[in-house]
């Protein structure tokens, strides 16, 4: 409960910050028999690798996922599966003036605040590079949810204002974008706007949408433990998410009931599906939607004001490696973050009937 | 983990459904010392009473709080306060129709799905008077956080796309129009907006915004405990919640990074609150500011179609008490989450420097 | 975390102290369908029922248990079932003596020193009125237990050091003497011997036996969570609880490993149960074993030395209701607790293949 | 809650097996600011590395600690800290006999009924090699524990039936004999004892006691989270336990009242410590004190009957590296335990006041 373990039965536990000897995760609770290789989780790694467009860092990072237990002759073994990312880029380079001052949009006076003192080089745990042990954790999870057969994909909706078109919607551009965007035309002009932002040593922000399909009625339990809750919870612990939506969201507050009621029709599927696929805070087998929004990226090159630790005000320009936007790379991050809050409702829901439970255990 | 419990150190379990002999809440947790009396609990139950305006149900219920345990000579003991409010308004009336189908919006359907069969009178757990145990257990976090200076309210931003003006707020007038809106000119509109919706037989939603003054920096964890996740899950547990934004939230999303960034002055004050409070998941000592949109009631008079449990198609329509909207009786229910959730991160986040646990216990 | 919430899935949460209003517990997590009434409840209720022998309090309390939720045409419906027991016998006396001292072997000084004072009333939070929500619990745990074919039952082994033969053992006695032991002759020893302990104003310790029958193989998890550290965390959670050991416990200590180990043979069932039924913490279907050491009841009629609040030294005699022996009635609290933990062990195993999640999910 | 993560907000998540590519843990939760280096972590893991004695494995492991992460400038930063050690000496041999049996008093069963199959290399994650990150997380744990004044220690009080001999007690001495005890004399008859146990391909167990001084009155709640129940999980999950006792423990079940009741005189000082320094589940301020039944290594080169993998009954004499007796090993590990146990109750006490709260967060 100190911030870096998640998940109630499929837990994960991070750890590692941008300037030390790397960062990993443990998977603890994942069911046994899966099959589970080192190109399975480095797939994932690989969608939010820095250096892969114009838009990214060119800190140069290899990314190598190591596996270190819980996986023998090819499959789980239902033991804690430790996988390690070694740091290799960790420049050696003066940090003293980082060090001095609270960077605005950033976790550095808070970390102060709250610790005394923070490992400064590159942000430390509040770095983005935090967020290698949740895909490689969440490469896991999407290991379940594809024995079960559930789809879980995610894409940039929108970077500042400009909002991939729902008709256009096609699932397999989206990787062939820089920004991941499921339609062409809008990804083009999106770069073509952070091309400006770039120019202007700004940063734009975005929103990410996630669709997870193939979900059996059923998961997330009422009250507190809601499924919405849950992947609320899980996508805002990213960095950078300021808001979150499921279905309709924010539109719905402005919708008649008439208007947002899904109303059943045979084999109790949804006409519509304003409410995102949950009900009552449990799956209802639609497909299950949701958004993030995403902040412009804090480091910026152009001049700044802040404080000192000494509490002089000053100005400042952040210099160094930093994406004009970091949607398209917590794209993979939202989908990480989903699968393992999905892998543990799986798992959690599984107890529900007494008839379940008799089942299980009379074979 | 099944659901009704929620907390860590600051922990509420609730139970009771709609129709049943009563629902209320056990506080573990809380610490010892604390001043605390019915009537503290009665005045924010009070809040969300149905009966005290023309667009809340006609139900009649007392909602009376009776303190069984925890309290002793006035003061909590440190031990679980179990909270009970009786339902007294359980009409004898038929449930056999209500039984027979899936209303749309609501979580008769998923209920079904998960347990196999559902407690349908009055929509059972899944009905709005649930969130009477949250409101009686957010009361005693009302009490820890006051003791500590922290203050926290919230009121109704918006109403069917009627907004609040940000630059005629005014906290003084929220309590006294029926919608809970801090400008009583747009109260009003909402207010004619609400009779309209009825006249149609149809519902509306809107939107809650939270203030929390006086929190002390350094609340909240990194990475899967932020504070702003934290609140996420807590405010979207609530029925009707289906977005949630932090500070500028979803703007966020469509801002630059250069207008975005809260610059800090002298003593660590940020010039502007874009941030809403919360820095890499950790309060930063200015107002947190959030709010979440809140779906139209989903029981209507208008005709609906649905299914029955023998998945057939009909059409429906719902009698019986119900808003036209819940965003005003949701205030409470969102204050309550609030303050369950900072009483929590106090108690917490205690011993985050080595020098706090000594000093602690050196005394 | 605070103390009265026990279990992951399964979970209880209780509350209640010994002259408050009442005592109570909410279970939460039960698997929706389970037959429950209040009787199901009473039984076990009846049995730490003060006033059924001469070795008991004559406290009266009819420990009337009303179920106020969670129940619905005779099932659980999955959601929070909610069990209170009114405190009838609460006598109006003076308790200003018992609040200025400090009585050996009870909680006064160390509840003080937590939270700066205490609900001196009975022994308030303490008392061993608290088990009545463990009890209540405990018993809804045993529903589950018996849906899945679990037979668990506990029962005096030794009092003040006067032992049951287990080569007369006898399932049938064990409610047929006051002292619940499932051998006759020894039981009326250990009457004889608490008769003695009574006219010598003084009290008695002994030791509960615990076996569970037909636990499937696989429950429990390696490490930290294995089954029998979750049965030792349950047993010594009840008060006078001083020792706990499973199979052979302390004897295995002073065994050789040819002597300890338990060869397997056909049908892989050991030919001997030295380890109790559980292996490297997980269940290897044969019966699981384990007792706890219950100390002497601390309240006694003989003068003792002790401290009042101002440090001053004094001597006293507590008067009042108080059994000479808490063993008889504690052998239902452990069972309840045994109960709570393999019930929460048979939800929380339930994924630990693949295959099983597979399976329930593509029903 | 898959087992290898311990505590609530002092946290270690544990992995790594025998024959994996080493073994490691990730503290969460360490307040900042406590100095740590890799040989503050290392002086713990050689008390438990085996080759110290003529009665340990001779596998040859340098069991060398690496800080991964969470350590800056010579201090923990309050975010993990994750530590990994390699195991090196994995020798290439045939492990397909090992595979193919049951092995009595081991896990090789229960495993394969749990999850399907199992890492049969050494014992995959049941090895006693999986101790080595509770040592190096309680390592960090007593790094606390120093801060705030808190003494902890551990040693073999017995082995095979013979006894330290308490009056011949001495501190000192126990790292100077190979069996950890703290009276030479015993030491040497149970070494003597020990190769006899080696000569006849036979193994032992024994007793270890903790000791820990200068506790603050206060740690530990009420009811189901009492310090003693917690120290009784953190112990009993360690392999081989088998029993487990606070202060007099078993022998309390056989005293009466007068003897065990501990009397309170000038200062709240008791004048014995029958309670081992736990009074209703909460430090009194004495010392805590408890002990821990160890069953002998279940690895013994003498024949014995088993089964294989296709149910055939079979005789076995197993090779290879084993300890004729664990218990001077696993007395660090009961430290370690004990350490993480204390830690957490240190950081989940703090709040148990109003007034600690205010305090806190008025600085």
């Amino acid at each position: 409960m100190a911030g870096s373990i998640f998940g109630t039965i499929f837990q994960i536990s991070t750890w590692g910050e941008s300037h030390g000897k790397g960062v990993g995760v443990t998977v603890d609770g994942c069911p046994a028999g899966l099959p589970l290789s080192e190109s399975d989780i480095q797939q994932w790694l690989d969608r939010r690798k820095p250096g892969q467009s114009k838009f990214t860092t060119q800190r140069k990072e290899a990314d190598q996922a190591e596996i270190l237990s819980g996986v023998f002759e090819g499959k789980t073994t239902g033991t804690p599966i430790a996988i390690m990312v070694r740091n290799t880029d960790q420049r050696s380079r003066d940090y003293s003036e980082i060090a001095s001052y609270y960077r605005p949009g950033h976790a550095d006076y808070t970390f102060d605040r709250k610790y005394g003192f923070r490992d400064y080089r590159g942000g430390g745990r509040s770095s983005g590079r935090e967020t290698i042990g949740r895909v490689a954790g969440g490469a896991v999870a999407m290991q379940l949810l594809k024995a079960v057969g559930i789809d879980l994909f995610a894409y940039t909706k929108e970077i500042g204002g400009i909002q991939a078109d729902p008709e256009k919607f096609s699932r397999e551009v989206i990787m062939e974008n820089a920004v991941y965007m499921p339609d062409m035309d809008e990804a083009k002009k999106a770069e073509e706007f952070l091309e400006q932002c770039m120019k202007e040593q700004d940063s734009a922000g975005g929103i990410i949408e996630c669709v997870i399909r193939n979900v059996p009625a059923g998961l997330g339990d009422p009250v507190f433990e809601k499924l919405d809750a849950k992947l609320a919870a899980a996508v805002f612990s990213i960095g950078a998410v300021k808001g979150f939506e499921v279905g309709d969201g924010f539109a719905a507050a402005r919708a008649r009931g008439s208007e947002n009621n899904d109303s059943f029709c045979i084999n109790n599927i949804k006409k519509t599906n304003h409410a995102g696929g949950i009900l009552g805070g449990i799956s209802d087998g639609s497909d299950i939607v949701f958004r993030a929004a995403i902040k412009p990226t804090p480091s910026i090159s152009a001049v700044q004001e802040t404080v000192n630790r000494d509490g002089e005000e000053i100005s400042i320009s952040i210099k160094g490696r930093h994406d004009p936007v970091i949607v398209p790379r917590a794209v993979v991050v939202v989908e990480a973050m989903a699968a393992l809050t999905m892998a543990d409702a799986l798992l959690m829901g599984m107890g529900s009937r007494v008839d379940m439970v008799k089942e299980v255990y009379s074979r």
